[in-house]
């Protein structure tokens, strides 16, 4: 079955407020959430998979995917669905190497040129942005906004047919129909579900914006 | 043919005075080093792998072996031959699942308690200290010295005989000999080889310390 990448949560530790990553998880899934990335980027390996590991007890069983931000040894060692890279993680023809094709693979796309790049073809889906600013990510690069992402989803179109776009950065219930309007398959978030007190409200009214946004009934 | 461990050299980007670690691994290499280790502990999943391929053309031609520090993902992308764990990495069970038998597996041993868990079995050799103060590390922990490399290393020998013990933090040309007549089968060196200025004539005299401590001719 191939994910449903329309509502896609990114746990970051350092974007949590110092809660359980497992529990938001479970709570977001409540709530709606198709698709998990753990993103790290200060912890250690050893922490990585165990954080991995508990998340995937969460999401296993609902049959969310969980993809690992950059780090392949990670998902290798908790058995997660995939990994995402962006331009200083492993290339995608590593990480495809190491993985298999069953796995999950995920490929930040930020410009025209990117998304013409001859190893495209290699992703499952591309993370498109950023389209908003955003306090997540020291993003030295100004924002790309809908209209940015609607070129870039038409370039990847022509190089890398039927791969979903996921827009990323600044997302929230309130702008997320603007950019599946854009022309995205779904919208990644941090803070507007994982800095939020009640994470399953919040993933709720994502997901019905989302799924409004793109003629689809919320379940 | 099971490596040498004698002269073992850490390559460190962050401690190399900003020269090229292939070119510094050639000129080690000349100066009779016979193991080294990546360790870049900042630096991005693209830029370790881009530096281990080429370590490795330099290395593998000479069938002296690289391990990664932490990274069983590097090490698996570029093709190195092991990896070195600490506490915080990647655990052994872990790493011998996804590299196999035939990868070289390192761990550090800082304790006598250490030395004594279950998992030490799975090593293929151990780095015991830190045995004097280093500049190379922030270590929280006191030098163990000499003498408590000559404990870790009888623990050791009772629940994983066999495994070379290579002394690691703060040995040098000049001291490398007390460590080894301690018990050690080898020295791990930074500052000593990749901080100096003439790296094949800093490991030619590391070289012959540890070659005469061990009761061999320098080759």
């Amino acid at each position: 079955m191939k994910p449903d990448y329309a509502v896609y949560g990114i746990l970051d530790p350092s974007r949590c407020q110092g809660r359980p990553l497992d529990r938001l998880a479970g709570e977001a899934a409540d709530g709606g959430v198709t698709v998990f990335q753990l993103r790290n980027k200060t912890g250690s390996t050893r922490e990585m998979v165990r954080q991995a590991r508990a998340i995937l007890d969460v999401t296993r069983p609902r049959r969310i995917p969980l993809l690992i931000n950059d780090r392949v040894d990670v998902a290798l060692a908790a058995g997660a669905d995939g990994v995402h890279v962006g331009n200083d993680d492993m290339a995608p023809e590593d990480v495809r190497r190491l993985l298999g094709d069953d796995a999950i693979l995920g490929l930040t796309i930020h410009s025209n040129e990117e998304a013409q790049a001859d190893n495209v073809g290699l992703a499952d889906y591309f993370g498109v942005g950023g389209v908003f600013a955003t306090a997540s990510k020291n993003n030295p690069d100004p924002p790309i906004g809908t209209d940015g992402l609607d070129v870039i989803r038409r370039v990847l179109g022509r190089h890398a047919a039927g791969r979903p776009v996921v827009g990323i950065a600044g997302i929230t219930a309130q702008n997320a129909a603007s950019v599946i309007a854009a022309g995205a398959d779904g919208v990644a978030v941090i803070s507007d579900l994982f800095m939020r007190a009640d994470v399953a409200s919040a993933a709720r009214k994502l997901t019905s914006a989302v799924r409004g946004a793109l003629g689809e009934e919320s379940s």
